[in-house]
């Protein structure tokens, strides 16, 4: 199988669980993609989806008879589709406004073959920030530093980024981008691991 | 801040979460507590619960003006509380008994102080096994080896474990015996992490 995806967190997670695979990162052009759905008044649940299916078609096109797993995040809040920030600064900014609110994580993935979706799977988890104080956000964001900007939210929850929150709902593997469960059921019937 | 626990899974959530502690295991014995508790039809909640709060006292009653935190988890299943395994061949007869049905962890934790309770909090989450093949269940027990019984159901989600899974409701932190969210709320309001 072959994930075609850069991040190490989807790597982890699917190596921990036990399953074998070779990483071939997408080259994709997401934010071109993202604009033209969003002028189309697509869904963030829809917008996902064909992000990771962009994703998994790019490299099973040069990959026939393998099958390959695009995985897509967004952040959906108020309405708005965040996009990764760039800076501290920024990131310092989106953790403000998302504050003392829910916000909503939607994981998308679809697994591809000879360059056609054979399955997909969109996951969403609700996650509701404290009301935490700006020094607390301050020596988060000095503590944490730039790694907090590989995540689409600008925190980490499984380290010093459960502290931001009040409440999860959904499931962990959603929260980190890549919902195991239904990805692993979907592995068991392509044959990829054992029943 | 003192962790009357030798759970390395339990010090690995609470440090990751960015909270300086200590490690002081309680040393009580569980069974006779529970076997008493059992005899006098408390619920299983009302178990872990104890277990929790009797680790918790323990070790505050030789640490004046500490907080400390016990915590326990029992699983239960169909009307049964289930004990920890002893060995693989014990762990297989378990799994074999969890396979295509739900069962519960019950995560307690207690914060003591000066001898007695202070706070304290009871999580669940229910799970879901899959209808896996036995020789699936062999390879899992040959592959994963003695470290399964260091948890009360004789698996890892956080590992291959996922793949006996086809539901798991309820927070990740509570099926790892620790429920983070509640935990680092009760630890702001007794002053150890900052607001």
């Amino acid at each position: 199988m072959i994930l075609a995806s850069a991040s190490q967190t989807r790597a982890r997670l699917l190596g921990d669980a036990g399953v074998t695979f070779e990483i071939v990162p997408a080259r994709v052009d997401e934010d071109a993609l993202k604009q033209s759905l969003l002028v189309e008044k697509a869904s963030h649940r829809d917008i996902a989806d064909a992000l990771a299916e962009l994703k998994a078609l790019r490299v099973s096109a040069s990959r026939p008879g393998e099958l390959v797993l695009g995985a897509d995040q967004v952040l959906s809040f108020d309405g708005a589709l965040i996009s990764k920030c760039e800076s501290l600064a920024e990131a310092r900014e989106l953790l403000l406004c998302l504050r003392g609110k829910a916000h909503d994580l939607i994981s998308a993935m679809v697994l591809a073959k000879n360059g056609a979706p054979v399955w997909r799977h969109v996951g969403k988890a609700t996650l509701t920030m404290r009301d935490f104080s700006d020094s607390f956000l301050d020596d988060y964001l000095a503590q944490e530093g730039e790694g907090l900007l590989s995540g689409v939210g600008c925190y980490r929850l499984e380290s010093r980024g459960a502290q931001l929150f009040s409440r999860v709902n959904g499931d962990h593997s959603t929260v980190l981008g890549l919902p195991l469960i239904p990805l692993l059921s979907a592995l068991r019937e392509q044959g990829v691991i054992a029943k």
